[in-house]
């Protein structure tokens, strides 16, 4: 498959991203872990998303763990991880609600503790999970500048960031915020019109987006909307011998901010499925049928 | 009538532009579309705005035929076109649903096909009729510009697009987008106060404006707000000697941006009416006046 | 109490300003009006928040008064006011419709009243008080360029503004917007979210911020919204041995576009209350759970 890259200054990825935010509920031992992981090597998909905040603070490990176990694994796959959002749960008695963190002390520690978590001595890109009212662009930068030059992150990017955050820590920045992961679908299509993908296609960012299948109601969905994206798919399958999540990966990445869609599954029939949507290439008219159903209307 | 620029870099055009997407209502001979260019010539009105869409793909000739039987026409009007509007049509037969395509390949035979439609070699000014979610800004602007190059276009444009979509597209073009056409009228202010209008004077680039008179509910609405705009008006016909349509088009040209509404009729009276409209100062109480009508509340 | 600057060019203010918008209230004699500025002065409050406006434009006449008894006092404060509100009122007997006005004429005339009514000769800040649709940016920041080179305003600013109605502004001014006065409260959190604080931060520029107690229903309020709000208050306050009112000001202050409340009060007490918020640093926790509650659902 080939090879892409979230921003000219890189870094360089696959066309389609393995996410872990369901890791805990797959009941992977260290070994599965291993398995899942070259299932996804061998379908193209280099780039694992994580978050430290994923399984409740244990996910990274639990990756880490088959990490240790197959260190060569390291050097062929890009590590994504994102800091900032604090949640009341048994593995953090010090918060009492749920809330985000950019301070400086926060980042750093939080980076630090993904790098041993993960049993590596670099992410390859740092996500801002959340924005943060109380962020203080200057120090933010500041810290994530630093983290940069010592090496432990390569590249900077942020999620579910407007358009207006993205501009403001970009201006502190010295080097470009290579991403901005927001949730988008054919159920979720605010970012094409809010000026998100405007902007990320402006500054060349790729966006990463989560959730490209609306968390399953895409199919499995009993709304309206769902119903009519549904029945729009269906004549498409056959047209591009493709299944109903290739055509829906398809309507993404034809998008021309060219996103990087993250998926969430640990099935290897699934992976795979994911991976050959890269090579469909959807009729314009009938990206403009799935929009259209999506919407409920015609375009103006 | 005085003359205006859209853009410190041109085009020059009136300050009031005739459109002809109502013009296969007229049914006009040729010979009835030269006398009716000619009257807006004598009203001062020199500015003539197309797409290729009007009349399903058909004014375009229509009024190119009227320009081959008077060549000499031709030097004394602006063109403007506008291309990117694919609806289904017996002229368009390839199109199985509305949509809108910035391919280049597609802005080129457009452009192409309205140069042999308009019966001219080039068009002073060239509009994105509506912001196309899978718009390549980089290949779009790469075509418009060449088409530039080759003298086939002499300005660029675009029409109904946001500030993001403007500010994604002059990012790849070395020539200023020198108009952003958009509706507005006193049924329709949202361009005054969602940033259009703040970014047009910002780049001064004077926004041309479609349907100034809300496609006659202005006058005909029975709605509670053209009723109260309606009422509003009234006093102000005496006052200013002017008809209902004036003050709502000096309500248009009074605003800072400078914009130049497009009126959209093929009767004479009408015409000379619309460009009486320029010489009319709206007073700024009787402008807040209308505005207020319009909200239904008072200013903040 | 430690000074501020509202942006790097200045002016140096205090952390909190007192505004005098509810000032004919207060029924104060000249002496009166000494007494109380001498308050704000002792508890650390050195800038007064005027608009010509206030007290249907009287307020500043009334000020003035009070400066020209005691004239040593222009000196130890900073004078802030607004124009281009022109409402309906005895004495404007030429408005007959509440309106804005930005021309530079009236500008003119309107900061040399207020000059002559405050008994001063320089505004250290002067807002425009209102987004106006018809400001033309070239001449509205003409005259205020003009009014700062002639030293009758040291500084420039704006209030109630969005984002690009501050990016037009700014566009054609030499020097910077050193402030947007907006509302925010615990029960108007907007500016949060919808990029005016974002830009704020980006620009440096720090937010004045009006009715920080949302005009008193942040206390006194009955709706689901306030209570909340209140309730979530009560355990901070002795946790921080502070008022309520100091707690919902620390809540402002921790912002990281460190914006300056205005406070408009007449009573000694609370004028020390306020300044004594200056002092509160919110945890970050304490922060979100104010914030949760002001929301009604927790942060996603």
């Amino acid at each position: 498959m080939k090879r892409i890259t979230l921003h000219p200054s890189g870094p360089e990825c696959s066309p389609v991203a393995s996410g872990v935010w369901r890791m805990e509920e797959w009941d992977h031992s260290p070994r599965d872990t291993i398995e899942w992981i070259e299932t996804c090597l061998e379908a193209g998909i280099t780039t694992f998303d994580h978050a430290d905040v994923y399984g409740q603070y244990t996910t990274e490990s639990r990756f880490g763990q088959a990490l240790k176990l197959s260190p060569s694994l390291r050097q062929k796959i890009e590590l994504v991880s994102k800091c900032d959002v604090c949640i009341t749960c048994e593995n953090r008695p010090e918060n009492h609600i749920n809330h985000y963190n950019t301070s400086p002390e926060y980042i750093r520690q939080s980076v630090e503790r993904s790098l041993r978590n993960l049993s590596t001595d670099h992410l390859d890109l740092l996500l801002l999970h959340r924005p943060d009212p109380l962020m203080n662009a200057d120090h933010t930068a500041g810290v994530l500048a630093e983290l940069q030059t010592e090496g432990k992150i390569k590249h900077i990017g942020v999620s579910n960031f407007t358009p207006s955050q993205v501009s403001l820590l970009q201006s502190r920045l010295d080097t470009p915020l290579v991403t901005n992961q927001v949730e988008c679908s054919l159920l979720h299509t605010e970012p094409l019109f809010d000026g998100t993908f405007d902007q990320a296609q402006e500054i060349r960012s790729r966006p990463m987006v989560w959730s490209p299948f609306a968390g399953g109601r895409l199919f499995a969905g009993t709304g309206e909307r769902s119903r009519r994206v549904k029945e729009a798919i269906m004549p498409l399958k056959e047209k591009y011998s493709a299944t109903a999540g290739q055509i829906a990966l398809a309507w993404l990445l034809a998008l021309p901010c060219k996103p990087q869609p993250v998926i969430g599954t640990g099935k290897t029939d699934r992976i795979r499925e994911a991976a050959g949507a890269v090579a469909i290439e959807l009729d314009r008219q009938d990206w403009f049928t799935l929009l259209v159903a999506s919407q409920g209307h015609p375009v103006p």
